[in-house]
């Protein structure tokens, strides 16, 4: 249950273990082993047969690297796996080795078998989601009078809170999850349609065996089969792509802060994490550089997988044989991203003085705007702005009023966003 | 208002018209003229001085050339707007042209100008989404009965009904716009936050103001300023290029039926369209071309937005500023592929004959599944599957059985699930 | 050495072997023992250290779960390996354990394994790549007179010969493995350049040290340490995605071929290829869908490589760590392509009956521009447009002159072109 | 000539005027002439006709928004553009107006065009090329003895030039160029092979008319007509990506410079650069901002194009009909990027005594690798390691031993880098 080296840096163990050849081998079984109770309650199977099939379908003793090898050339899994199933079946109960698979068609037992593993990993992304949203909030309450530096193009702006600035990262969060959640329910359905999408094959109990078939298995029923539609997945890959990056802004946001010059925020660091192998004084941001890789593989990821969507007919040549990588690929990538940044929020190292420091720092640039409001009522706001601006050509700074270089006094409504962007927008 | 010629299969008049640049800064102007009412309305500026804003706030006469010259410098259409602006208020009302922009940063103005543009674009997708809608799902209840062919892999399988395929488009086309059309409700909202976010320059006035100016302007308000927050407008480019890439497989399905040696389906054709500079004879699927080469266009336009998400603290330096062709980009393509599928929806010429006709010419090749079905209650499964096999590598195809290639007889739950995909899943 | 479940449609068997755990193991570690060789060259290191790393740098008896789960923390896997290379070294020779990695950081032992692999890559495709051309040009001479078809916009055109089409396929197989073949040239080269690209570890003696371990490694010196600049590896994997694409458009032709409608061409079947789990009578393009489904998924992996160049300093914090999933994808995806197009080119039937049926079919359609020509003499040129315009408005066909019909009459520069093809531009 | 507001942040002035109608319109008129006087040379057409069509095939006086609009309609402007062209030649000439595109193809005129305007977009993105170079070059050799922190991970790591990091980034841009003008060599051909690719409708004498159209043109003869293989054009779009996101790599490291807590680099500023609608003391490495944003927005448009080339047989259906905005959006992303950085190479501002002040403040810690090797003759390579590292757990710096922090004596082979990359490797 562990993950390759060649991808170790995006990959979970969590769901390196979901996406392993057991339990991909076990989801497709579990399919099978479910269409046939379903059948059998529906009359259109023995019993017995699916008690055989159900007593079989299980993942040990089953070499899976030689489905591997039959799969490429099948050009698909479903084949070779339909056919060491019936063997199986056959040596236990050879007149239920017939009704293995009865009615269904390959794509059936792939796209269901990929639905159940992403019920799966849903469970193990929504821990880490709910460990990141809790610590933001904590890190935002805790620091709701921290004042820093705002940064815009990666210049000193005004001042902000870091409690706004964590409650900015929470509320991504949030709204990030919430489509997840809702893409998730929207495409946890069963596929089931058989050779052509009509359950011809069932004659007319294809309906009934489908409910039975969803209500085995735990699964929304659709509208109707999906084998060319693979909309629902993709606009939960889009989900989950802009979940990552927003995982990604974050981790960039800390990365930058741990900037040497900057010091404001560190990583926890820890176990094994954080290390040079040269350098052995450096405290890199690695977690957040996970996130950023991550964040990284995601885009391309989901735009192969929406080009993919432009499928031929009622089942395509190419468009969804591409998708399991490139789900594989997404779900890991916003796994380690939310395992990373689980991390970084729940130990991050805040340093409130040197947040101080470096708004002092700038010696009263940051708060020209400010000093053309405090001149305004007596000069007049045109003279103001001319008086402010002639001062900044001169000395590079505004003129020092009294109060003008008090950060508290200058923030607006940061607190008040604050607390917006903690409940959420409704 | 016309679109250019280096794009011209890929922009619509409508759109190119909301687009362009008058349209771009009147949006713009738009904003800073609701701006100054709402700061009038909070007693933030004199009320004078809004109305002189908003008088000078119209489009006409501004050199949009220029404005573009000058945007480029700026890195930012906000500043030149802003400055030609407040000099055309100074022409008018002296003692105005301070207020221009008060409190207000680049960012604001850009997006939410971009929101309001947006908010354009879905009125025009919208008309072009129901049109289809209602067409797909004319003929799916036209075709109920006709059968035809299913294809898997660009083979012959057991059929379907064309009532059954149209409704998967339509069920297709009904998702793809739930999802767009809620994920405009989500980013739709104003930005306004001030140089960091916190409207400092309104001191404990930012919220009011933006309640005033969101009611203005008729958008929604958000849970904070979202400079570096672009997860909103993510969601909606991945709704719009899901749901076009959802009018693509649409229109490959057509342009597969449209094929010469298949027959069975063709678009309207009509003015200007389908012709051939070298082959007068031909009758070109134009309008579903039009439709896959949007379809084309919009993954990597979505990857680019997704990956421009990681964004550098209150505002960014890169990412943001790369969005607005993006953003064109992915409305452009899916407004090309409505209006084409739009058209092709409602003017499809259906070839009932050749649909049966095709199914004739496999001459129950795709029937073997049915073989087997039939042959089983005699034969037993195991039996009735090696006969129907023989039969097919002995003759490639299985044996002529009473009624086997009637294709009525094998549908299935077909119009069940037609039915379901016409109604949604709920 | 086999493929997982998950990706078994994406990877191919001897790919999946340089890939594997052992195998990108084995890459490092070589790094690891050339470097002391070249040290020990050098001077900078003794001989008997060399000697012992040398020794230790086994792949056999790591433990490559572990390592995989300490690359995670780690945020790179040389950490681990060093380290635990390291321990294997000090248990055999404690005085050569101090000089492991000497001078060297974790970026360039990762690239240049990295390397190491991709040079093992380069043998695999090119011999598939061969055996594609060769194939190609083959078909092309067979098939020089057979007549067919040109589609354009999937309708009939005036017609081609196959062998002309095959030409096109072979020049497109010719030029991208020449791309890729210049590029592997220039990405295969070593990374060496310690903590800051500087070699500072090593004093005056860093270049010396690049060249022996170059020569240890049978690598090029490139210009200068590359840690921050992936432009070589860009510039490959562009043209591997590009091959990749070339070889899905054959895909495509030849699935297009073997539509039952259409049925000029069919890929060989075989072993365990082409069969359908609900449809025993099908003849699948599985090797073609292979082929496509890789080529659908090389255009965003590509995405994330160029976006992730972007990249800061003297070593990223994001950009290179996603790197190592993106090359393995790319490089599976050309490597299913060609080993699939391999053998579709090797084994292709071709049915030059059905291809002269379907020209005649059209019954004299596509000859309407020649119709005009042979006209022309006698009734000047647009007497001759009109006239048979009407004649295709009026019954869809051009006036059915004399050897208008014949299409081997009608082939201009086909034959020249197809002999260009089979040459290269030069 | 100028661009419009929605993308005034993503294209030049010139490229624009390049992509103009006018321009674009003339490079399809001068197909259309040039091929009417290669015919006439080849004895296919009349003398007087070419001349006819020659004097007719100019841009003034088109109506060029009516043409974008007929496009949209037609699929491709070759369709309204021949036929506005016919009408012209008929008004002068009528007997010429039938010899007007004779025997090409729409993609014939549409595709040549795109080359014809490719050609004139080289010689602008090569002007602005070699400024960057010359002056990257020019920073390198004044800064050769230039010290600074190396960064990795964005934390502080041994010193290194910014001579050798400006050789670093000049050597990128350079193999960056070399590619993109190889690839232009390479795609730069003409496109010309009638409705099939065979040239049929010019009998024997389509090759002797390619040869003096491709002469007229001042083109390449390709191997063959390429309506359907665009590895070409890909391979050119993605060198320009490349070579665009080297140059966002290059605006990165100096956005980072900028950084006020970095100080170290700043570009140059000037008319209408770099400043800030709310903050008059800011200044915005807005050209760098620019350039970052063209490195965001290539990748994704590469990807598009590399998917879209897997096309339907002789012409497809939408892949290529996707391209001109796509090389549109491409090669404005490499002009602002080029652009924009050959004005930050040309005026960068470099503080150094601000580089050699960051170096101090590190206290030594970037020295502990140094440490140990001073270290080691004394006590052992072990022992010195582990003295090192005591060290820094207990102080977070190494030993402050003699010389210790002297930049200058720890820079290995930088000079030697230095040379090697502003000379290229061989």
């Amino acid at each position: 249950m562990f993950t390759r080296l060649v991808e170790s840096l995006g990959a979970t163990e969590k769901l390196s273990a979901v996406f392993s050849d057991d339990s991909v081998l076990q989801a497709m079984l579990d399919f099978e082993a479910a269409l046939a109770r379903a059948e059998a309650r529906c009359g259109v199977i023995p019993a017995s047969a699916a008690a055989s099939i159900t007593e079989a379908a299980r993942a040990e003793g089953f070499d899976t690297a030689e489905l591997a090898r039959l799969s490429l050339r099948a050009g698909t899994p479903a084949i070779p796996v339909v056919k060491m199933l019936t063997a199986r079946v056959r040596a236990i109960d050879p007149a239920a080795a017939g009704f293995v698979h009865w009615g269904a068609t390959s794509q059936d037992v792939a796209d269901t078998a990929l639905v159940l593993l992403l019920r799966q990993t849903r469970r193990i992304l929504q821990n880490d989601h709910e460990r990141t949203l809790a610590a933001l909030r904590r890190l935002s309450e805790q620091h709701a009078a921290t004042v820093m530096l705002a940064r815009t193009l990666l210049q000193p702006a005004p001042p902000v809170t870091f409690g706004l600035k964590a409650a900015g990262w929470c509320a991504a969060v949030r709204r990030g999850w919430d489509r997840v959640s809702s893409r998730f329910d929207e495409a946890l359905c069963l596929q089931f349609g058989g050779a052509s999408g009509t359950l011809a094959a069932l004659e007319n109990r294809g309906l009934a065996v489908s409910e039975a078939l969803k209500s085995e298995l735990g699964l929304k029923l659709p509208d109707g089969p999906w084998h060319g539609y693979r909309d629902r997945l993709a606009a939960l890959m889009a989900a989950l792509s802009i979940y990552t990056a927003s995982l990604g802004k974050i981790a960039l946001d800390v990365a930058l802060l741990m900037q040497f010059e900057v010091g404001e925020a560190a990583e926890p660091g820890g176990d094994g994490r954080g290390g040079s192998s040269s350098m052995p004084h450096k405290r890199n941001p690695t977690a957040c550089m996970l996130a950023l890789a991550s964040a990284k593989r995601v885009p391309g990821l989901l735009a192969d997988f929406v080009a993919g969507m432009v499928q031929e007919h009622e089942r395509a040549v190419g468009g969804w044989q591409a998708e399991w990588p490139l789900v594989y690929g997404i779900v890991q990538s916003a796994g380690v991203a939310l395992e990373s940044m689980a991390e970084v929020s729940e130990g991050l190292t805040v340093d409130v003085a040197r947040m101080r420091a470096n708004i002092d720092s700038t010696r009263g640039a940051i708060f020209a705007e400010r000093a053309v409001m405090m001149l305004a009522p007596e000069l007049g706001r045109e003279a103001a702005r001319q008086k402010v601006e002639q001062a900044i050509e001169d000395t590079g700074m505004p003129p020092d009023l009294p109060g003008l270089r008090t950060p508290e006094d200058y923030l607006g409504s940061a607190e008040a966003f604050r607390r917006r962007l903690l409940e959420g927008d409704k």
